[in-house]
């Protein structure tokens, strides 16, 4: 039997970490004169009542050891007690949501997806827009950790490839990943702090200026705005936002490694080089092709909202600066694509992720030369990294998963009535943690609001799946797992 | 540098096949007193004399050893070669088609595809209506031939796994293969004629139920008339072609197997028994649905629009009884997912194949048990094969070819002005050689005239790529073919 003494232990600290994040947004309330205050000070007391509880109730389980098996459930479960307290003040603040859409804001923030079902933001109490920012934030840094320390760890999804020293496969990864928590935390807040410095400079409220940052940095995409960040008409503001969104979207291994001298690491990364180079290809590309054909008045324009909106979509942030459902046929197939690409691993951003698609180019030109001469046996190398049959096995069980579970999505959302590309594009932006979707519903202008309540909890266990790279929750459901 | 004279021997060779076949397509325009039949005697002679001079000209070059390289050129050549000529008659007779529309319709004949291009068949001339069916017969024993004896000993997609003793890595496959070819040809002209006998006694005209049989058995889908299978509205017809569709969707190396005596070669097989099983599982369930939301009359009306046209899909035959577009969300959402499946391999079907996806399932749940015990090492098997690496190189690298293959042609297409569902379910029908698409275009009720001509060629150059199980010709691309 597992034991889940320190798994409860550590989900119980993390709630107290919410419920102190639940202050911030109580205070917004009090300084703005809104009653809800009361609602965020209740849900932080509940919250850090539940989450003390649970940590004294399992002091005796020490998470220092924490087993393979453990770490599994460990990962699933911090991200269902944190979404659950994340939901809290959706349930009981002035406009209230329902159940399931509290549940579903509550999850498209943490895991940095950034898909909506409140219309009507500017009518927000502030204490619910900043919950929305500091979701997606705590997300944002979660899914850091979880990408650099647990998952190469468990050799999810091909990203043992990863393994640092924090992660080498050895019980011992809670006390080493003590100074790796204290470093990517003082970088993703440095930047943070950066990047709202920006906003505000450009022109930004304090409040926007701090809320976007909190949203651009974890690659979330909640906005204070329901015309999201092209609410901003400024051009700095935009090359500014395009800018703090590829930030969000390397890997953090790379800031700490640059920040320790080694000054190659930002540049020198072949997954680094891979994502800024297809980013600039698309941008350019369709940038030049919106001012040709006249969707843009000058090529500044055109560069602008071609590549803002393809590193949002990308770097899976989210925001909008135009309605690019309008730019016609080619921007519509366009977009749906990119909706699969995905950042850098070990970034906010989720998706399939560069490396996977250079490590299955890899293999399929590995192949392809195998094909000629059956008796060559190459060694793939990824970056120095040498990729292991696991690492492919790894990659191709993803891939197959992937394509899987956003196919039977698909068919579940199209039984629930949604019209096909409705239901292909929410499916595939949950799955990638994305935000937005394509058609008149859910596309950058719209928003998740109208959706039955059945699609809300299949969307919201879509994007915890593709938050956690699916096997993480998977392998809870294998019996083995369960027995000795 | 490879020797290229056995190739365009071969290549000769079954020009001449093409243009015995015209003969047929002239005499029954002969029969009609429509004048066609001069095109399709000048189109034979035509194809005769460069096929005759080919085979001529390179008899020196012995075709009994066949190296790996050139097995890879002749097997794209080959198609290309026969698609050529498969377009000649389209070309000049009566109706005659443009260039991009001849080449379309013969590539999708030949790849048992069933797209087509021409609106108002009722009013084709016997001759050209034959020729479709031809066309697809002959590509329909082109594929199972390819599957059976070429692919295996290439190692394409995984398909190492069916070697037989014709198929093995000597490069002595040609005289070995000649008993095989024999054999096949029996069995799939003896179940063409059984299916062709049904028909008529059925109802169909005697030119109906020859044209019917031979698009069934290669499970390809052109029809005589514009309403497709749906024109015949008798329920015995439909449950019949049903029937004979899956015929066409089994390995024809079962069928040789069980005339051998091995009774069991068609019940026992992991592949069919999964393929039967899906089969029976979604169209009882669609079956049930139809007739509980009163889109069908009866249960038994329920169960054979389901049956007629998910067996349909599935199978990549593309006839249609119904336009299914119509039955609602649900309905349009599983059969783009459908056209994913495909049938079995070494039978007439395209797609990703019964088999992948079981390789698949295995690779996922072998991967599964190692992330819980990653000591663990475990021996895939399937079917009593041994699943090597090599066999989950292959398969990922089509999995991860076809996907990208898929997404570049979806964005393509749309860059071309194409509605998202039309660009989406274009690309699919195409690489998985399926028939219709989705949308008021090319949904079951449409066809592909009114498309442009560049998305013609991006869909016949996707037919091709995908009935040749895409590595056979991207191999050809890579430099280091051609080099010693």
């Amino acid at each position: 039997m597992i034991d889940f003494r320190p798994i409860l232990n550590i989900c119980g600290m993390l709630l107290i970490v919410m419920a102190v994040a639940m202050i911030f947004s109580a205070l917004a309330d009090v300084v703005n004169g809104n009653p809800d205050w009361m609602v965020f000070f209740s849900s932080s007391a509940l919250t850090a009542f539940v989450g003390g509880a649970l940590y004294l109730a399992t002091r005796s389980g020490s998470p220092a050891e924490i087993s393979r098996r453990q770490a599994f459930a460990l990962t699933t479960f911090a991200w269902i007690f944190v979404s659950a307290a994340g939901a809290l003040p959706f349930l009981f603040y002035g406009n209230a949501l329902s159940l399931p859409d509290a549940v579903f804001e509550s999850i498209s923030g943490l895991t940095t997806t950034g898909s909506t079902v409140i219309a009507g933001l500017e009518q927000q109490p502030p204490g619910i827009l900043l919950w929305r920012h500091l979701l997606q934030w705590i997300g944002g840094v979660g899914i850091i950790l979880m990408a650099i320390i647990m998952l190469p760890f468990l050799g999810v999804g091909g990203m043992q490839l990863f393994e640092t020293e924090s992660s080498e496969r050895s019980g011992r990864i809670v006390p080493r990943a003590r100074q790796f928590v204290v470093y990517i935390s003082l970088i993703y807040s440095g930047l943070t702090l950066i990047c709202a410095i920006t906003y505000y400079a450009m022109g930004m409220s304090a409040f926007d200026a701090m809320g976007h940052a909190m949203s651009t940095l974890s690659t979330g995409g909640f906005s204070t705005h329901d015309a999201s960040f092209g609410y901003f008409e400024s051009a700095h503001l935009q090359w500014g936002g395009t800018l703090f969104m590829l930030a969000g979207g390397i890997p953090f291994v790379a800031y700490i490694r640059f920040v320790r001298g080694q000054h190659g690491a930002l540049f020198n990364d072949v997954q680094i080089k891979a994502f800024l180079f297809f980013l600039a290809f698309v941008s350019i590309s369709l940038g030049i092709w919106l001012t040709s054909n006249g969707q843009a008045q000058s090529l500044e324009e055109g560069l602008r909202l071609a590549a803002f909106n393809v590193v949002s979509i990308v770097t899976t942030t989210g925001f909008a600066t135009a309605d690019y459902t309008l730019w016609g046929s080619l921007a519509v197939g366009l977009f749906f694509a990119l909706t699969f690409v995905g950042g850098c691993t070990g970034s906010t951003s989720g998706g399939i992720k560069i490396y996977r698609h250079q490590i299955l180019w890899t293999a399929v030109q590995a192949y392809v030369r195998q094909l000629i001469s059956p008796h060559r046996v190459d060694v793939l190398n990824y970056g120095g990294l040498h990729v292991t049959r696991d690492v492919q096995a790894s990659v191709l069980a993803f891939l197959a998963v992937f394509v899987g579970a956003f196919s039977i999505t698909t068919v579940l959302l199209a039984a629930m009535g949604l019209d096909l590309v409705t239901a292909l594009s929410a499916s595939a932006t949950a799955f990638a943690n994305v935000g937005p979707g394509l058609g008149e519903i859910i596309g950058p202008a719209g928003n998740f609001s109208s959706l039955q309540d059945e699609a809300k909890w299949v969307l919201s266990a879509a994007m915890l799946l593709g938050r956690l790279e699916l096997f993480t929750v998977l392998v809870l459901l294998d019996p083995d797992y369960w027995r000795g």
